[in-house]
């Protein structure tokens, strides 16, 4: 297993992690095969989208901002970001690549983000990489 | 592939599985690798959230019931759960985990949750664990 | 790797694509094991849900239509397809499968979905399938 850290500077933030994720598949030596990000902490995300224009990953967090309220009568947990769990489960835990001749497969315009809901802290992301059976 | 079962007692309801995952993978004996958990239902989901404060579980379904309303003008499916299947799809069908040393790798507050959305029901739960070729 | 191609006819559009993915299945020859559909694309998902209705995939796009909404106060990406971005990344860019007894491990209702948000196009679509270790 890989592990690499991401620094956060704002509450709620998109960082590019894909040049961390090819260099942990490089480590690896994987030519074939599947790899799988993993974000061990549960107020923080991961997600695959545009990477070529910053104001898509802008947007996206604007939408969340707006559509995920910070505070709602009837929240109980008393560390009042309860915004953040949400965003959390809707974006999901992990992100599945695909690896073919040892690069990650991405479609042309996409990225892989680390997704903080509730920063600025360090977070720590972990990877596999598995070879393919057949 | 290794099956197990969940009662739920509510239409809308997170029960904690980290445990029952973490015997299926004692049963498998896998060491590294990584684990599928597949929710093969339509109207529930699977998550990886917080396990430790039941508060943030009681939070993110009260934001659920509240933005994805269980009738909308327009809305067609007969039987009147579409809310279940949209929230079946924001969370998804499935949540893969890592596994190292024999142990699920989960981050110090996380927790494997069956998330169910148009319950009481007895659900299915299915398991494929998989060794790390490289 | 396999690949397939999917034409869409709206802009926001659900194409059932689970017989494709057999079909791929069928030509891997994979026995046991689990699957990844990838989609290469930033305004397009994939997801698991009801199959046997079509009702279930309109109430899903009806609710994605209201509450996603296409233009936003401070939305900033100049093609003004933000409100497919977000769909994305709330549906995902993957989906895992498991395999057994060379078929798709699938619950009775369910069915596999491309999820166009911002058609009409050709769109692309990525499998890999990984043979079981244990």
């Amino acid at each position: 297993m890989d592990t690499f850290y991401v620094e956060t500077q704002q509450r709620c933030q998109f960082v590019n992690i894909t040049e961390a994720v090819r260099q942990s598949l490089s480590r690896s030596g994987l030519r074939q095969g599947i790899g799988v990000v993993y974000c061990p902490h549960t107020t923080a995300g991961l997600t695959i989208n545009e990477a070529y224009d910053p104001d898509v990953a802008h947007d996206i967090l604007l939408y969340l901002d707006q559509h995920v309220p910070r505070d709602l009568p009837g929240f109980r947990h008393i560390e009042k970001n309860s915004d953040a769990h949400i965003k959390a489960s809707l974006f999901g835990s992990s992100v599945t690549l695909l690896v073919q001749e040892g690069d990650i497969v991405l479609g042309r315009w996409q990225g892989i983000f680390f997704c903080e809901f509730d920063g600025p802290r360090q977070r720590m992301l972990q990877i596999k990489w598995l070879e393919i059976g057949k």
